[in-house]
């Protein structure tokens, strides 16, 4: 509807994930009203993003460095391996505190509806990194979904027969959550997973 | 929690309206995961919109000329000047194709609390405006709320005795909505501005 600069600006934005029309328009007048400085900066980001930003090498991390900070840092056990989906899943596990081991990151998970296998997949990357022997344990940390639990099993079926100790995230309820407002599977590996108490 | 460039992106989405932080979070990462072309024609729409796109001298509204297309059309009257808060308010006017006259835009309403008072506004451009002496008619299409009540109110009294005609949109109940579910002020105006059947 809008012609020009600011309709492209619009449409462009509207492409953007959890942006429909209207937050795009609003976006827009936004960025339009805003300090040419304060979208000078936006954009710098976006183009330093797009110039900088890579994969690391061993992980899949994203980093500005040819290796993540993770991968670099020595007080990080290579014995333990944690694989997740993405790398925003790398950031949501350092958040908890609880480990020092490192992350290898997928890049998605196993959906044959999208047309993604297991080629698709940092997998034979992550082969090559167990052949070097130092690992003993693989934490499969994808997500608890059905994408998610399909890559976990082909990982299990993987990695077992190498003697490796795999293991899963836990599924269970939230903590913090409402027992009432659990989903039924939830609730149902909230009680195959009971543990004894204290 | 990221560090270098893709930490400042997310920090920068992060301050645009309406994007909380993990938005801010996935929007990063799908513009990193982007084409470069797709993200270059972002970063372009936003610089045009920033070098190119100003508001109309006339009205307002934005156009990338000195004045919008509206106020360029001879084909628009200047007798009906329909007054809005903000150039997205025309947008959905016209949209609606029931107006054929021009617009001013007013770049907000009163709001006291904010610090907003009259001369905030382009009130004295629209009175500039009116000094040429073709118009009769002004329809107030601020929104329905305080501050636009209040702009309302405030146009009225000036320019009433100037012996113009001055109109406001009606109130009511939504079309296509459920009467059960309207609001206590907005029934009541339905009530007391209720019309005889054809």
């Amino acid at each position: 509807m809008y012609d020009g600069a600011l309709g492209d600006l619009i449409e462009e934005l509207g492409q953007l994930p959890g942006i429909g029309p209207k937050s795009a328009q609003r976006l827009a007048f936004h960025l339009l009203a805003s300090e040419s400085a304060d979208v000078e900066r936006l954009t710098s980001a976006l183009e330093r993003v797009k110039a900088q930003v890579r994969f690391c090498e061993v992980c899949g991390n994203v980093t500005e460095a040819e290796q993540c900070g993770i991968c670099r840092d020595p007080r990080r056990s290579e014995a333990l391996i944690c694989v997740v989906e993405e790398p925003k899943d790398v950031l949501a596990i350092e958040r908890t505190g609880e480990f020092r081991g490192r992350y290898h990151v997928l890049g998605g998970a196993i959906n044959p509806l999208e047309g993604i296998g297991p080629d698709d997949l940092r997998i034979r990357q992550l082969m090559v990194r167990l052949q070097a022997g130092e690992t003993t344990e693989l934490i499969i940390a994808t997500d608890p979904n059905t994408e998610g639990e399909a890559t976990a099993t082909y990982l299990a079926m993987l990695l077992k027969p190498m003697g490796l100790k795999v293991t899963r995230l836990a599924s269970g309820l939230p903590v913090g959550g409402d027992l009432e407002y659990a989903d039924e599977v939830t609730l149902g590996r909230a009680f195959s997973g009971r543990r004894d108490m204290d």
